[in-house]
């Protein structure tokens, strides 16, 4: 039963397709095995299949079945959206020239090692980030095909709509993301866009949608469950933004502190200075703004941000807001009246996505 | 009419699609327009639109209708084929660091020169590489978008079948190239590996068979054109490589000897490695290996190597391996049996491909 274990039905058809798509492809282009094999590598290596398994639940609320030949193809059509993310994190990780991801080398990195290590022609680093941008684009172009399925097993109108808009959104959030990065904009309406788009729509609102939609949601059905998702998408950031400053390095993986040597501009950092200044802490202000993107940003100087962020009263705000956001979602949820088990699956990731230890 | 003037049709209809993506999209997304508009400017700012064109020939050729609502759905559907190459062109421009394209700065140039002048925060080349990362993606997931169609409007199986293959194969060709670069192969095989993929799958076999499946072509004429397309492909791209050393900087638009400072690992540079080896011309052989990849070879030099490759007898051997590929393609051509006025603008396509003077 795919309802017993989403993830891993996932997996299979990813490990599928992939391998359907290797043997058809590697017999023209031998050279090309390596590439095809980073892939590979990459989307099965690992990740929580959030956004297949949001889309899942979208189907089976909407009425779409648990088993079946329909529930196969619905199946292997979100599943595209684990190829879709392969495409953004191996682009991402060369944007942001990370060197690690799930413990392993970013894919620029590993290619820049296999050149230094076999003392190939040219610069490591750029054969890195040439095989990086060539095997993003392999993701999305698959992401398409196998989402597009086969004949006489398309997805409807309506799924292509909330696939459509999905990858419009997500690029769009990234390219604001960058902008607001580079622009060092401060406010928090700039902060929110980004979340709204890059994380919300992108990671729970769209692939709600279309799971909905696949199963032929009405306009109504549809409409909550965009709103539930968007809602349930910009806790979970705001979540994470604080995760990022006051989070434990076991529970998240990542240094702590790093979102702040990193720079990024979030909700909580945006309220941060704005009710700083307001209260006349402009020293304070100065010192969170001298902190974005230092990357030498040392414990002592991570305690004390933590220290202003709580005493100015941005982590409350934060915190009251990712409260009133998962009580919207809750009842958008409601008013979606979903299937049973969908509903009750959905209502346990808008709360495990609002949580503190998660 | 579309068959008096396809490459104004192509960009009429890119046009039109590209006004109406903006619009829904950057209403939501105000800061994403600069991106939106970066690729609009590229796509429309020049071009041959020779794969639509081929494309359209094809239609054309297996008995499609030149005017109608349906001429219309099949112009918007190969005018994606120009996204698509957008795409490949800004990410190609980003993996090669090429400064300039058509005259003007290429994408991460153009944006790294916005991020200078605003004195914006970060490093400026970062943010064009990010930038263009980032188009270049839009460009493919806008080009797929275009394909797809509507509803009730959508391409046959036979049609997807033609995009999927075409999009793993030019992905398989730039890896290839990339790879055959670093490891500095010098095998004609490589070369011929590089240009059976990159060029003449992309460029002229599978935009002519997408056209003819869109036609529902049977497969013997789908067969015929194939082997049309990937003759006439390798030809176009032998001719390419012999402008690139021997070519007129009036005609070719790029500086004379270009393609050797840049190092490109063609068959006419494998032959004439091979066959100077062969006539025990060793110096000669040696010489040539040094120049490739030289960013500041000299006039004299290239002068030199044009003599090596014209003595040992490389463009001999590839001015006949060029009229061979002419000569099968107008064969092939022959027996596709395609209507006019479809096979006589084709065989002239044939001709200007493989043409000194183009």
């Amino acid at each position: 039963m795919i309802d017993d274990d989403v993830p891993a039905s996932v997996e299979d058809a990813l490990a599928r397709y992939l391998a359907q798509r290797r043997a058809d492809l590697v017999a023209r282009a031998p050279a090309f095995a390596d590439a095809v094999d980073a892939l590979t590598g990459f989307v099965l290596g690992g990740g929580k299949r959030i956004r297949p398994t949001f889309a899942w639940w979208g189907w089976r609320g909407a009425g779409g079945a648990a088993g079946g030949e329909r529930a196969a193809v619905v199946l292997r059509t979100i599943s595209a959206l684990e190829l879709l993310q392969a495409c953004a994190l191996v682009h991402d990780d060369l944007m942001d020239a990370s060197a690690v991801r799930r413990g392993s080398p970013t894919v620029h990195v590993a290619f820049a090692d296999t050149h230094r290590t076999k003392q190939w022609l040219g610069d490591p680093d750029r054969f890195g980030m040439a095989a990086a941008v060539l095997i993003g684009d392999l993701a999305l172009a698959w992401a398409e095909d196998m989402f597009a399925g086969v004949d006489g097993a398309r997805p409807p109108a309506g799924a292509r709509e909330a696939w459509q808009a999905m990858r419009s959104e997500v690029l769009a959030g990234q390219f604001l993301d960058v902008l607001v990065q580079a622009t060092g904009d401060e406010s928090a309406g700039a902060a929110l866009a980004v979340a709204q788009m890059k994380t919300a729509a992108y990671t729970v609102e769209r692939p709600l949608h279309l799971g909905a939609a696949l199963a032929g949601a009405d306009e109504r059905t549809l409409a909550a469950v965009r709103r539930f998702g968007a809602d349930v998408g910009v806790a979970f950031q705001l979540r994470d933004d604080l995760l990022g400053v006051f989070g434990d390095t076991r529970a998240t993986g990542k240094p702590a502190g790093d979102d702040l040597r990193e720079g990024k501009r979030t909700l909580l950092v945006a309220l941060g200075l704005q009710l700083a200044e307001r209260a006349g802490r402009g020293a304070d202000a100065a010192m969170l703004r001298a902190a974005l993107g230092d990357a030498d940003l040392a414990p002592p100087a991570i305690e004390r941000i933590r220290d202003v962020l709580t005493g100015v009263g941005a982590v409350d705000a934060v915190e009251r807001r990712i409260e009133a956001l998962t009580g919207s979602a809750v009842t958008a949820l409601t008013e979606a009246r979903l299937a049973e088990p969908a509903a009750s699956r959905l209502a346990e990731l808008a709360v495990a996505a609002s949580r503190r230890d998660r």
